[in-house]
């Protein structure tokens, strides 16, 4: 069956690399786009062909459909891949190119609404038959609102922001005193990053792990899924380390929560790669939280312990070939180390700037997704990750050994990174145990790391 | 059970480094050797001690053995890896580290004379029911005696270095004519290259493939296999590229194969890693060519395809431990491509000097075991392989695929690399059908690669 002739990819950074090595493998030819401040980027060089869409802020380059599109029309490209992050969730862009007759590799803005909308999802998925957080049913009307909700649920509650992430427009709240303050410094959070304001609320979960599951749709109703994702390393809802299996799974919980995330796909007649986040707490029952409809940060650790491409899935079913027709499993145990341009000894603030010496670690069992070489300078425009670094091994304990050998091989002068943090959890007691919940970093000792 | 607590690794470049990430891994301390040419190689950056050996040539340095059995004394190493090349397969070092009471990571002395001496490792496998090349039993006295037993196994024969190795000192000879010039010239090379001339002969088979079985055994009369790699892309007996499984293996064929190999180690009670090397004739009937006792430089594609660390079985035997019992068979398809500091548009002339700008490439399926960086300064004194770019996939065609996206993707500047000829090979019909022996690059089209 033919797949697409070119593939414009709209992204930066090392997504946009790894999407081009794909379709490179595919023999599918790729249009990089780039802001200004890019143009001496990786995803430049090895596309086929690179087009310049506007200044250094996302808002005017990487967020900007109307040359993103052009772009596209261009180059005569037949399909855009969003990448994670930008336009990947903008159910605006998602039926743009559909009116332009562009396949996008994601979801459809039907989709989008359906998921990306928090509240609305998770109406939703309680309709599939599977657990969801107690709390408002929809969006709050008014701060009354919820602070009557949050009565009902009891405390500790949660409000999120119906279009947030990243951590962004949330806030736990305690005891109903605090929730004015809550509500206002979080709605303008709101309005501020995602310009929407309104906001949900859930009874806070104690002690929650964060385990999400990698499903697949062909659109026609049917699904599978490829196991977890542990990603409870967490600092402000921000993921820093992922890993597979989780350290908690049992094959019986798995299959729980494949089969609801199987579900909540088929309910939906979902297409492409998607991710059911759930919260799961100390006595393993689990609780949807979101889902993503788009390919996420953390999909190496799936690809290396299923030996599954999961981009190359992507484009195969957005080219509507059918699904492989089973679930997969873990067959190794990988670990992923978010290597950022931050210094986790001075609260994580980012450290843009020139890369003077880089070594990359190699060897069996690590993988590394980045963009960045020796002379590389990241700007202060973007996310502030520059590496992707994996491991694999055929134990989780396997897995760390290696990790840690390969942080200690990982050279980055120039700037600050995380990898003292990551040295340092990788020697953590409780970690090491895989005894961990989202809120492990919440006590973690920065001040003692070695910057 | 105890490993070690020190090993230094009487080696350089890539495997120096391959085998300190082992160590890491298995909680043991490093102890790099190096020549002065070397003292701004990563091995001496990542090994906890290091030891300046002497001058850059190899026979001042890493062939110098009082002074690396100095610099283990000195650290208190108690065993020693002596990689590949150099002192690997060295009878006289083994038998001094184990005066030293420092444990070789490698074969005894007994067992080097008795497989690094190729008429010996002959006759020995011939015992063994396995069967070999006809040829001489043994060293030829004289050139007389030479033409006299090519005669009765029929032209073309070989004439091969007991010594030798990397394709130094053997000959091919056509017709009696040639014999005594070919006689001359390859004995005066084995004599500069090894200190030793002494020769034995074989039929030379027609149309060979080279595929090696990778053996363990424990010492103590049990072995196991990990199935093959075929090394038949082969410039002057150099190998270039290597792949597991075989393109034309069958399982019967590696059963037979790796039965035989077996026999081999379970005959000598050889303890370590070693290597069979055969020749596949179009029949598919196999010969048995040498045994190297010793870790292979190819050796990443069975790490690849087992999810086995062959480094760490390597030490884990050397301190005494069992062997798990069972033979491995490939799950997957890997290739490998040396990356040498050639011109292979020139000759393959070395093509020392300073890596100006690098990119290694990454993601899904691809390792990398390398030990150099931008401003790396390759020496002219060793040997010219500066990188093992080597690729998994689920099917061959997904591995020759990445493969290839990947040696568009790995950038080096300021000297040559064979990087373009492997593009050339990974697009060649013959190549992809998997349709090749070691003849295969006599008739290769070297000039049409673009350098």
């Amino acid at each position: 069956m033919k797949l697409f002739n070119k593939i414009l990819i709209a992204n930066r950074g090392e997504i946009a690399l790894r999407i081009i090595r794909t379709c490179k493998e595919l023999g599918i030819k790729t249009v990089a786009v780039y802001s200004v401040a890019d143009k001496e980027s990786l995803h430049v060089r090895f596309a086929d062909e690179a087009v310049c869409i506007g200044a250094a802020q996302g808002k005017d380059s990487y967020l900007k459909i109307p040359h993103i599109i052009a772009a596209a029309e261009i180059t005569n490209a037949d399909a855009i891949h969003p990448g994670y992050g930008f336009l990947s969730e903008n159910a605006e862009f998602s039926a743009i190119c559909a009116e332009h007759d562009i396949k996008f590799i994601g979801a459809s803005a039907e989709m989008i609404n359906k998921m990306g909308d928090k509240a609305t999802a998770k109406a939703t998925v309680k309709s599939a038959g599977v657990p969801t957080v107690p709390g408002s049913e929809g969006l709050l009307e008014s701060v009354e609102q919820g602070i009557k909700e949050a009565k009902e649920v009891g405390y500790p509650v949660i409000i999120k922001a119906t279009a947030g992430g990243g951590g962004k427009g949330m806030r736990i709240i305690n005891e109903e005193a605090d929730f004015q303050k809550a509500w206002d410094s979080a709605t303008q959070e709101a309005i501020a990053s995602f310009g929407n304001g309104a906001m949900y609320l859930e009874k806070f979960v104690v002690e929650p792990k964060h385990v999400e599951i990698q499903i697949f749709g062909d659109g026609k109703g049917d699904a599978c899924h490829l196991s977890e994702r542990d990603c409870s390393i967490q600092r402000r809802h921000q993921k820093l380390v992922e890993e597979t299996p989780s350290p908690i799974m049992t094959q019986e919980l798995r299959d729980e929560m494949g089969d609801a995330a199987v579900a909540i796909a088929k309910a939906i007649n979902y297409e492409g790669a998607g991710t059911v986040e759930f919260l799961v707490d100390k006595y393993k029952k689990f609780y949807f939280m979101e889902m993503n409809t788009r390919i996420q940060v953390e999909h190496p650790i799936t690809e290396e312990v299923t030996s599954f491409d999961l981009v190359k899935e992507q484009i195969k079913l957005a080219a509507g070939m059918p699904l492989s027709g089973r679930n997969y499993y873990p067959k190794a145990f990988s670990i992923e180390c978010r290597i950022n341009a931050e210094d986790p000894t001075k609260n994580f603030r980012p450290s843009p700037g020139k890369i003077t010496h880089l070594h990359i670690p190699g060897g069996h069992g690590i993988r590394v997704d980045s963009h960045v070489y020796a002379g590389y300078i990241i700007p202060p425009y973007y996310d502030s990750m520059i590496a992707k670094l994996i491991s694999v091994g055929q134990t989780r304990e396997e897995a760390i050994v290696r990790m840690k050998r390969a942080l200690e091989e990982f050279v980055i002068e120039g700037i600050k990174t995380t990898i003292p943090f990551h040295l340092k959890l990788m020697d953590d007691p409780k970690f090491l145990e895989g005894d961990f919940t989202t809120k492990f970093l919440e006590t973690f000792d920065f001040d003692s790391i070695e910057g």
